[in-house]
């Protein structure tokens, strides 16, 4: 038997309420032999720019060939369009938003296809649930052997944004934080390869600013309650309080500013 | 290789506990194969009505023949019926309390059977957890090719209430808010199929009284901050404040009485 | 065709992150055909002894051979070990931290494995997910046949805690909360095996004390809003209100010490 697909979804849908079970229940009646994986639906809401870091960090990790789709999507029912994209790694389902930007910027672009009005998509469609009539049955499609040929016309472009632009002044590169992870970790956007030489030392300046020492080796390196800073598992500066909460000691949340200045 | 079964589970047991987790165990246990599938956990509380809306916007979109088990329960270890019930589409594992009323609005009943006491249950049952020794194992009976007259005894009826109930007076129609989705948007219990003619406007009354349009296309047709309703994905009327939360702005909390009234 | 082989995972990353999907892909890049179930990744953060009981509360409800891993590891990337355990019944892969205590109480040890650098990880790993980089690739191994002996040294021991402790004094067993679920029910340590005799009363101490009667059938026999007792589907004595919230009565957090005696 050969191993069957995998699909993974990431949405901002939350679990609370049925959406993405229902995006399951349709891509098991075009495909039921999928093995389906959940990346995340704790997405901050129509947070395009961490649904897009997300999806680079995690892909790596799935077999060649997954189907991921990847569905934050505010503009859902307006004019932008639904795109299936092809690497030379896997294949993507996603409103064109900016939410593939992240893994375009590590995996080459093999081709892109427009499938808002795919001819294999249903006539009636809903103008508010497009996970459902759009993402989830073009996923199903490529996940049972569809070439984008069959779902769409090709288009040349794709909005892409940057995650990761940094500034470098002098000897002073600043970034920002991205996102808080369940243990309180502050992830930021300053990348292991964007910083070349030993790093002398990391500021963090949100409501207040916190002097940090250079990244350590691992958590339990620090004494418990001391800041620390750290190259993450996803190559990512991350800003964190051994045993406590760096996001509650500097009032995170998400949409907030907080920058991250790496001495080099 | 034939496809393998699903098996849906919907509860309100949420997932920071490991109970979803056991039931899943004894489905495999007696059902190796199955492709296992969450609607959501995240029902509030003993919230019967909520879970009935959830299940009957998700069966549809679920291959035929699959085996839903929905478990909000607080008469758990009382005398409340266990039934498996058959439609003309899917099989439903479930208390008998009221839960499939939304499903046999919309599907045809083929069978009921009592499996409160089914001889293919071991004798042993804990009180609290029928999730785990009840209606899991009935499931994975079922989606095994168990038939209705192997698991008990037919019943001729079952409890049913009515979620979609609406008041129409004159030119008024009015229902209430079921539930807030993820997004702060609030569903109403207002179905597409009984508001017939065009819609002259819509109010909410909660906290406060607001005022708000008739249905609109797609989220993204009015300006961000403005207040909207709109048909949702699942053919009910949804008011939502375009990329905020409704929910928060009426105060929302599960079992407040919010009306919707619709001028026709 | 044999059945799948079952992987489960539990841990205290969250599901906001997508630390728990990328452990899969791992999975399955190397085991694709392995079933995956959660557990719950709702572990109160670092709360090795509460990681313990959820474990040992599920893996009996699993097929016989599944593979759980088990990650709640305040001390990655120092000097504790990852170990393999195999117990008569299942396998487990998890830090070497007490996390397997409560299992080893009810299943017979047939061996300890020392994974920490077995030769089948590649030598580039992290220092801050291991779940990734340890942990899931030998559960895929043994989820695909490998033996112990394939993936690293046999060791004598494991580190053991021990969650049931309870102290007896005359007629008064004392124990403690490990947990409130979902529902606000509080679970604690104190085992139906551990009190042999009828009980008389049950008392919690937290905040403030409450007198409650000795254990009831089944939840929905007492009026809403009375507190009562109850031997749980897990065997452990539980404190509630029916139809309330106990933790909430007593303000319970994680951490909290809330004692519990039963007069015997």
């Amino acid at each position: 038997m050969s191993a069957p697909s995998v699909v993974t979804l990431l949405t901002d849908f939350g679990l609370a309420d049925p959406y993405v079970g229902v995006m399951k229940g349709v891509i098991l009646t075009l495909a039921p032999a999928v093995q389906l994986v959940d990346i995340t639906h704790g997405v901050p809401p129509q947070d395009i720019a961490t649904a897009s870091v997300y999806l680079a960090a995690s892909a790596p990790y799935f077999p060649d060939g997954t189907v991921h789709v990847a569905v934050v999507d505010p503009g859902v029912g307006g004019p932008r369009r639904a795109v299936a994209v092809e690497t030379s790694r896997a294949w993507y389902v996603a409103p064109d938003n900016g939410l593939l930007s992240a893994v375009l910027a590590d995996e080459d672009l093999v081709s892109v296809t427009d499938v808002t009005d795919s001819p294999v998509l249903p006539a009636a469609r809903s103008s508010t649930f497009h996970g459902r009539d759009v993402f989830a049955p073009i996923a199903a499609r490529l996940a049972s052997g569809a070439r984008p040929s069959d779902l769409g016309d090709p288009v040349p472009d794709l909005v892409i944004t940057d995650a990761y632009t940094v500034q470098r002044d002098q000897r002073v590169l600043t970034g920002r934080v991205l996102f808080a992870d369940h243990f309180g970790n502050l992830v930021t956007n300053v990348r292991r390869e964007d910083v070349p030489e030993s790093v002398g030392g990391v500021a963090l300046r949100g409501h207040e600013t916190w002097s940090i020492g250079p990244p350590v080796a691992y958590y339990a390196a620090v004494p418990d309650g001391a800041a620390m800073s750290i190259w993450n598992s996803f190559g990512l500066l991350e800003i964190s309080i051994r045993g406590g909460s760096m996001a509650d000691a500097v009032h995170w949340r998400p949409g907030a500013t907080v920058e991250v200045s790496v001495e080099l």
